[in-house]
């Protein structure tokens, strides 16, 4: 390979691109995520790689070590590493646990609800060690049960197939308490978006709670109330959530019941830009308002719509902002920086005749480590305005 | 002025630079820190402003209204819309009140310390109207004492002296008690670095301390002891605050006697990279190392010998960390932005043939608001990476 993309390589940088690599016929007719020495233009071996011809990602490395053996014991010392930070970090096991590259197992997500772990091999090679690494993370974790979620996007890049099955023990009869953030959570792990709750928001729906002293709070795309239930944990006086999916609503509801706090929660069904102008119609009022939406720019292609569409929202949410309150706005867009998201919630803000400072700007939780290398691409960002 | 400049004002812009606007005869007569209203290039009244011949900024927004009244209820509305946001978020009344232009006071920083304000009034314009500010201040806070920082750098471009006094009430005698964190801090008000306390890394000490667990923790850069006595309060087995100020120690020993820490604190006296060095040397090592440096970086001139001097850092503390340990690094330079910093820090941690992720991205406080339109000169950065 070429040599300022081995230099990057031998500093940290996990991946290494088709366009960068020189495929011999042998390595060419590799079954997707098999394992290979990488070698530099010298024939130095750089480290043990998984291989996909199929991939924009030609090579992922595995190991600095050419000669390391991919087994239950390398599995086992990466995943226990990984316990140990979210062991420091968290009360009860309900984190991510491994966070792919940043954790050392490329393209692996693993999510842990208690004595539920829920994996996504979103790697060819991690499909192909499966068996290994599922073992490893029942000897380190202790979990009983083991879901694999299957309908990652990065799956399909891969040449990977969108089955999801049980791999351990049983999946849970109806949806998994969750506590975070002094609420409890349902999260529905074999039905539900992604693994059923996102836990990379913790930090920000921390920050947001603090705030929610006696206020009337406004949780738009809440999901199963990331923000709404912590904000009424934190003292708020109601909180309002509106979402598209009424099953996502429902489990919102059994949380704000589990929670004991169902007298002060309600919920609206419908889309997020109707029912924003709706509210705005009705002359509502609020001292928190949340909006937490999808990738609205999940692509660079999408760049330009994505930044309108989070103007839009700002524009929409801020007049329904208390003077003095607060407005929460969230993009998990990796194209969109923070400066662009940052400076089109401003636009937004501005066009709606309000205007205020950012108080906070957060990021994924501590359980979502990300490389240095790779970090600009840090997909999370919440900004906090004062109006 | 022009148009440009006109727009980015009405969105909320709060300057106007010397080489943006037309003075007319009058306007350059008119004394520092005089009030006028600005107009745009069509002689639109645009808003209340001070002027500052003598400065670079020459114009600093303070009213949208032309007709504002900039007196003793007017600076009690903008005080008191500020101490709502700090009652929100603190449980004493222990914060930076007023942090300039993202609380509507432009060049004006307030820092609360119980019964004790310290105000920094670093535009000319506050200077002229420090009896109202400071009487609007007692009036919202209850304050019994204001003293008045003269010592803020930004004073000599505004051409104000640099004579600090007591303006209300009596200075302390010795230093202030400061809860935070879990830990009592001394405050010297009078006689310390800028006003005696940064409050402004209060969230990046409270994750630093989430990890402190059990640790052996290095806190180099101490000053008194912002991240040593909060690890210790986190459950820190024991911490060595490394400065080069004696009096800072001496500060950080009487507060970790205060907070019933001080068999479990040690201090040394000395300069950074030497001590670092010597550390290595005698082949210590620590769970929690934290290097909080002044700013290496503090203009654009001197942006490249700042980021050598990050990464050094970065490099000379890498080693002192133990396996599976935390490496927190910080800058308070506004001219090396979050991506050169994290740059030049993990090319440092490699050169000491270390590496690993980023598990927090931290910035200032709560109660360091900032315009949207200043956001990207937010001047701190926390990184925590696991080595």
């Amino acid at each position: 390979m070429p040599k300022a993309e081995a230099r990057a390589v031998r500093h940290g940088f996990p991946w290494v691109y088709a366009n960068e690599l020189v495929l011999d016929r042998r390595t060419k007719a590799l079954e997707p995520g098999s394992l290979a020495v990488l070698e530099d233009a010298g024939r130095i071996a750089m480290g043990l790689v998984a291989v996909n011809p199929l991939s924009r990602i030609a090579a992922r490395m595995l190991d600095p070590v050419p000669g390391a053996v991919i087994d239950r014991a390398w599995f086992e010392k990466r995943i226990a590493a990984a316990q140990t930070h979210r062991a420091l970090l968290y009360d009860a096991p309900f984190y991510r646990l491994i966070h792919a590259e940043a954790d050392g197992l490329p393209g692996v997500v693993v999510d842990r609800f208690g004595d539920v772990a829920v994996i996504q091999p979103n790697a060819a090679w991690a499909e192909r060690l499966l068996q290994p690494l599922v073992e490893a993370l029942v000897e380190v974790t202790g979990v009983t049960t083991v879901l694999k979620n299957a309908s990652g996007r990065a799956r399909a890049l891969e040449g990977l197939d969108e089955t999801s099955e049980v791999l351990v023990g049983q999946a849970p009869e109806g949806p998994v308490e969750v506590p975070m953030n002094g609420a409890t959570y349902m999260a529905d792990l074999t039905g539900g978006q992604k693994t059923g709750l996102f836990y990379d928001q913790r930090p920000n729906q921390a920050f947001a709670a603090g705030l929610a002293r006696g206020a009337r709070v406004l949780d738009v795309f809440s999901h199963v109330g990331g923000f709404s239930l912590a904000a009424l944990a934190g003292g708020a006086e109601r909180a309002l959530a509106v979402d598209s999916s009424a099953p996502a609503l429902e489990l919102a509801r059994k949380g704000a019941e589990a929670s004991g706090m169902a007298e002060r929660f309600d919920t609206r069904q419908g889309d997020a830009f109707d029912t924003l102008a709706a509210l705005g119609a009705e002359g509502e009022s609020f001292e928190l308002v949340v909006c937490d939406p999808p990738a609205f720019a999940p692509s660079k292609k999408a760049l330009e719509a994505g930044l309108r569409a989070y103007e839009r929202i700002a524009r929409m949410a801020a007049p329904l902002v208390a003077d003095g309150g607060y407005l929460v706005l969230c993009s998990c867009s990796h194209a969109a920086d923070l400066a662009k998201f940052r400076a089109a919630s401003a636009r937004g803000i501005g066009k709606a005749g309000r205007r205020g400072p950012i108080v906070y700007e957060g990021r994924a939780g501590a359980d979502h480590p990300v490389l240095p290398q790779l970090a600009e691409t840090g997909y999370l960002k919440a900004l906090v305005f004062r109006l």
